[in-house]
């Protein structure tokens, strides 16, 4: 587990060095995920243009792969940046949205997995259980398998892959086949808003850009969710209300 | 009219079976129509890619086609949906916007009118008078055309082509072609918001999955959208708080 | 300078002709840009596809060519949309988001400079530097340089191309090439949330739809912008409610 002063330590880091994360991400999160970064004192850039992919991973720290709103040319434009981004060293957080839905997503899923080799691999229990094994249908992109089911399969994937296998839900379970983190926290209320698990994603980014230790790094990342969603469901009852005091509460952390 | 308990036992429904609905729809709002769909209880799905499409359908408990933001590329995708849609037996909501502003969309809702058959369209008063007419030009996206003068025109449509037609405004119509609902909630700060008319076409198609009386489940949708203004109106006074106010009684309706 | 009762005057010409403002800009964005049009008078459109370019542009007041998430077929439908725009003489505004970060972006900078002509170019500093120099890398699309440094340059480049230069910062400089307008006005928390910089360019457009002085209209935006960032900054200590306070300003300018 990561101690609070060292998720402190972590938080720290990112505000000071403020690394610019580099996301190919769906349509629908890329305002909040943005805000979010921002929000905890990182920075944000969205580019999918492959013309320019080189470039903007070569000024980035760390590289998120997402893939809600799928289409064929953003998948090349994620293989062009996710493999500048394994030949230079930079973090890539994979998360597979909706994979399980469709075969396109399964697919694209496993190839960026054998392929780009991301450092950690975020996503709900039914999505980790469909990159894991290709063998569960998943309705859409909600989570519908506990993630106590998935984690023996995520210690498995984890060992398999060499990456850190983070799997979100009431409980968090992150793991690099062999030690297993655990977040009790977070927030009904989290469901209610789109985008919360893309930035989760976005957050683990921004942690593995300042420490290359990524189990520590994804964990101190679903814990900067847990505790801004609990403070945010202290101030909120409905979803609308909680998207902002969110967003606030991840620019509060540990003031 | 739809008496209060029929639309809370529709409300109901929605929270109860958390419908998937499935949009294909633009940019702008894809955030907004999400945490709508989320805040009254059902479950968004944004996909585009053709190779994802008839899976995105057999999974989907009805779907959405929205004009605005739109290219070559979708069309295409909203046919392959549509079409899919279609042949299951799945309803179709299409969201006309900005038809009559430029050829490409009034043409584009024409030929998903006549190929697809959408159980409901969707619209404010020029767009509705504009896939019914093709010779009114609107001002972009925005209502410039009392509903008042096109409800008899709405009413041709609906026989004409058997979809239940929604013309949104400060007051709403609903109609099969003999009926006509009216709803006169609503709050003047609906026009400020980028996308409430959007999100009256998601909700439509979340009420649509649950209530195969198409003329009752629109007059529904348009009931939680009024009542959901009215209550945002008491609770703000500008349109940044209205937004999530609206969003958070999205959530509170019936509580 | 402009004096308030001359901002308070552009003000009320927002509200009354209410322009349309057609953008073609990032994904990020869209969303937000189009709230604060909505919120301070003025009506947005989206539109990208080269099919109805001409005709967006026809019935728009003035037109934003914004390159964050940039992508060639929509580097094509800028070019296509501000040639007619110059063609019948609305007012165009090129907001070079990341340009510096790659060649791609600055060279369609230069492009767009070249062939286009904007009325009016707005960018953070090292955005101005970069399309005025073409030899300063930027940090993405966060500011790096110092407004003060490229004053000069930004006067010589208003010089050379007959464009209004606006440069956003702590400091904003807005010039015609002689004369340079100095707002002080803002807030931190600007800095914390996305798009800030791409609302300053669609109320810059906003204000050049009713004012044919577009250095006075560039520095009608900025005032805007300043006044409703001390406004929600007074309301306001974290970014979450800073981002919709903001909205609420803009909506209750002058009132």
């Amino acid at each position: 587990m990561i101690e609070q002063p060292v998720f402190i330590d972590n938080l720290k880091k990112v505000r000071e060095k403020s690394p610019l994360i580099h996301s190919i991400t769906n349509y629908v999160v890329m305002n909040y995920t943005a805000n979010a970064l921002l929000a905890i004192g990182a920075s944000p850039v969205m580019a999918h243009a492959r013309e320019e992919m080189e470039e903007m991973v070569s000024i980035s720290s760390a590289l998120v792969l997402n893939l809600g709103t799928l289409s064929n040319k953003w998948i090349e434009s994620m293989h062009i940046a996710g493999k500048e981004a394994k030949k230079i060293g930079k973090p890539i957080v994979l998360d597979p949205v909706g994979a399980g839905a469709t075969f396109m997503r399964t697919r694209t899923a496993h190839i960026i997995m054998e392929e780009i080799e991301p450092a950690i691999i975020r996503g709900n229990a039914s999505e980790i259980l469909a990159v894991a094994k290709s063998v569960v249908s998943t309705k859409g992109v909600e989570s519908t398998v506990a993630p106590e089911d998935v984690i023996e399969i995520g210690k498995e994937l984890a060992l398999k892959t060499g990456s850190i296998i983070s799997i979100s839900g009431k409980t968090d379970y992150i793991t690099d086949g062999k030690n297993v983190h655990i977040i009790e926290q977070g927030h009904p209320l989290m469901g209610r808003v789109t985008g919360t698990g893309c930035v989760a994603s976005v957050l683990t980014a921004a942690f593995a850009a300042v420490n290359s230790d990524y189990l520590s790094a994804s964990t101190c990342a679903m814990m900067a969710m847990g505790n801004a969603a609990e403070q945010a469901g202290k101030e909120a009852s409905a979803p609308g209300t909680f998207n902002y005091k969110f967003i606030d509460a991840l620019y509060n952390l540990g003031k």
